[in-house]
């Protein structure tokens, strides 16, 4: 190993071999649920250094666990406790290669920060639209690796939508050099799509050429009451016809989930929080290409004819961006005030939006029955169909207790009712080492084969973040 | 053979299996450059058929070579001349299986014919946005076996885009149940855009979930006159940022084009035929999700600015659906006329948007230093960076002649030209077997390698239109 050291600080230079010293942020995944030990972490600036340093690993059989910003949710992109894995961290390539305007792209390296990218988008006058809790600090080749999802998919689609092409180093070190700006390019197979959501274990993405669009002229954001879920989905289809592609965003969330919010953070107004007619609350979003008062006027138009359907009880459309901001900070403080409720036993499900409202029915109705008084927080992208349907221990119980007895019946429970409406149990976060049993578990005999054989014929030595999707 | 025969016979019914009388349809391609001959035609009525067609000819050793429409362009669907490939037609799987409203999608068998495909959609009030000249013969199988393009791919994407979930029959015989309407699914690599655009080497899609779109409110079209590409371009600009995803198409056509319409079409009024301050004429589309009159103020304000920047030198808006249909008809006449005219060498080539003004001088130049008095005809969708840039002989040139004696010349400095602006030679139409050349030549040897580590893992009994995209 020694020899495999030296060669990686020849082709890295030795200070970007990291093998002592506090690698937590290496070594320990974002929700603290696993904990590794590296061989080395090695931190290459160029290309041609990421494919000399997988040349070097593959002659010395030693596997390599490609990371970002290291904030994914599946324990993808950590190292196994062996010691024998080298963590290839993308961090130092970062640069924003080229900005094209009137091809609206821009080709950036995998180590550039998300929010980075908006950035540099925005300063040339473009909207990049992928937006997401962690823009601080996942990195776009992070995002390409997971296909991460966000706020504004309804919309926009998820990070494989964005990207046009990529430039990959293979579990051989060779160069794959595709970091097209075409829009159409039809000359053999989608490389792209399927190194994008792999999980760095097919290639490793070291750049990538994504979408711009123009900026919006305005934002517009909305609130609703609905008086149940099946009138959200009726809601959401008006939406799209009103809106057309306007609509950037729509998000459910239950009484009970914004219950929490009052309950937490006791400044925030929450309309029509408690309100017993609507069970559910709908906030939308608007972006609109001519002006506010445009959007202003739609969105009226909307909600009028709402009304008038009964699919929603009441409305209020933010009169300002500070307001805007407020409904969003609402659905986004969520997650937080069910941290301060206690544990929960989190679900990252999708589901075809018209067979929404009968599984959450069904579902909730089938874990009342099995834990009596437990607790539904269930919110999400309902454009998309994306539910965080999270259950909380009920009123009296211990979160910790519940968590640590329910979880594998629960999550049993729950996976098998997606299952049952065709759903998937894994809508956003991919499947990493966390969810490499699940996956056994649900996906199709034959996709499953199909995956081992690409898996098996891109990296026969299994080089590339081996146990990760598929079982080593 | 015989035994084979029987079988299969035995598995979609005898009338299903066509080995006597003329079998052109089957056997030829659609631009008649290529005749095969198949040991027979065997059409079956259920995916569980194609799944037990697919293993009795493995087990034989007997290559398949699934059809839809079989008007492609690049001579995928059609057998070889050998006489021992079982053409594996998927025409009679044609049902429309769920249209499904409130997740706005739509579950179609592959034999499904495009256009069967856009009226569902339309009768159910939704807009099926794939649209293109073969529409009333060619199938959603054979557009997502091709990804196909169309005319609005500047706003809805290729075909590719538009769909969520596939059915697929593996060379192994087994079936992958995958048509799933879900918009977010991160569990495992993307299988369902390996499939698309695999051109059948990989698997048979026997059924696909499509998106489906809100049907505009109102859709206006325009024609402007500019004074170059780089004008050209820069009004493209201006029109995504002013129309926003309103933008469904953007045209444009260089003066010798619409001049072939003008001389061999005379009765077609072309609005600024011959304007000699004016060397290309882009036509815009803009599809609004709110009325005709919006549509209308939103283009003026767009033709407004773009008089301002001097990006347009004159422009027309259509007053009423004729005179949109009238315009759109100027279009699509290009491909008639170019032919009244004479042979010519096509080109389906795709460069990034920017680049678009700097190929087209410096190849027109190129092109008449080799031969002098050649004629360029160059249009196409500008918005996707998408050109037809085809080669038409000197005025006084015999065009069957130069077809032969100058089609391989052309077509070497034409995809080197490609290539060096980091274009595609295949944007819309494809490989099958007729560029398999092509792109050994252009594309890059580890994307090879790759492409063919794919089709050996997924089809080692090389069992899949063999031959196509790859050589055998």
């Amino acid at each position: 190993m020694t020899d495999l050291l030296d060669q990686l600080r020849a082709i890295v230079g030795a200070p970007n071999v990291l093998t002592e010293g506090d690698l937590t942020a290496y070594e320990q995944d974002w929700r603290k649920r696993d904990r590794g030990k590296a061989l080395a972490v090695v931190r290459p600036g160029s290309t041609r250094q990421v494919a000399d340093v997988v040349r070097a690993c593959a002659v010395a059989g030693t596997s390599l666990v490609p990371q970002g910003g290291n904030t994914g949710l599946a324990v993808g992109s950590t190292p196994d406790a062996s010691g024998e894995q080298v963590v290839l961290s993308l961090q130092r390539m970062n640069a924003v290669r080229e900005l094209d305007g009137a091809n609206m792209t821009v080709t950036v390296e995998a180590g550039c920060v998300l929010q980075s990218l908006q950035e540099a988008a925005e300063k040339a006058g473009y909207l990049f639209p992928l937006s997401l809790a962690a823009e601080g600090s996942c990195t776009i080749g992070g995002n390409l690796a997971t296909n991460a999802g966000g706020t504004q998919v309804v919309r926009y689609g998820n990070t494989r939508d964005l990207c046009l092409g990529l430039e990959v180093v293979t579990p051989q070190g060779e160069i794959w050099e595709g970091t097209s700006g075409l829009r159409k390019d039809n000359t053999g197979y989608d490389l792209r799509d399927l190194m994008i959501g792999s999980e760095g274990t097919l290639g490793i993405i070291t750049a990538a050429t994504m979408k711009l669009y123009p900026m919006p002229a305005a934002q517009l954001t909305a609130w609703a009451a609905v008086p149940s879920l099946d009138h959200a989905v009726t809601l959401l289809g008006l939406a799209h016809q009103y809106l057309g592609a306007g609509l950037t965003g729509f998000e459910v969330m239950g009484q009970f989930a914004l219950s929490l919010v009052v309950k937490h953070f006791p400044a925030m107004r929450v309309p029509f929080a408690g309100d017993e007619s609507a069970p559910y609350c709908v906030l939308l979003e608007n972006s609109d290409s001519e002006s506010e008062g445009h959007a202003r006027a739609r969105f009226e138009a909307l909600m009028e004819k709402a009304f008038e359907d009964g699919c929603i009880t009441d409305a209020v459309v933010a009169e300002n961006l500070t307001q805007a901001h407020q409904l969003w900070h609402i659905r986004e403080s969520i997650p937080l005030a069910q941290a301060e409720e206690g544990l929960n036993i989190k679900h990252d499900i999708s589901i075809a939006v018209s067979r929404i409202p009968a599984f959450v029915a069904s579902t909730d109705a089938l874990l009342q029955r099995a834990i009596p008084g437990v607790r539904l927080v269930n919110f999400g992208h309902l454009g998309d169909g994306n539910l965080h349907y999270n259950v909380q221990a009920p009123a009296d119980g211990d979160s910790k207790a519940f968590l640590r007895d329910e979880e594998a019946r629960v999550n049993g429970l729950v996976y098998d009712a997606v299952a049952k409406f065709g759903g998937s149990f894994s809508a956003e976060h991919g499947i990493g080492a966390l969810k490499v049993d699940k996956l056994e578990k649900h996906k199709s005999p034959v996709a499953l084969g199909m995956m081992r054989a690409i898996k098996r014929g891109l990296d026969p030595q299994n080089i590339l973040n081996p146990g990760r999707v598929l079982r080593a």
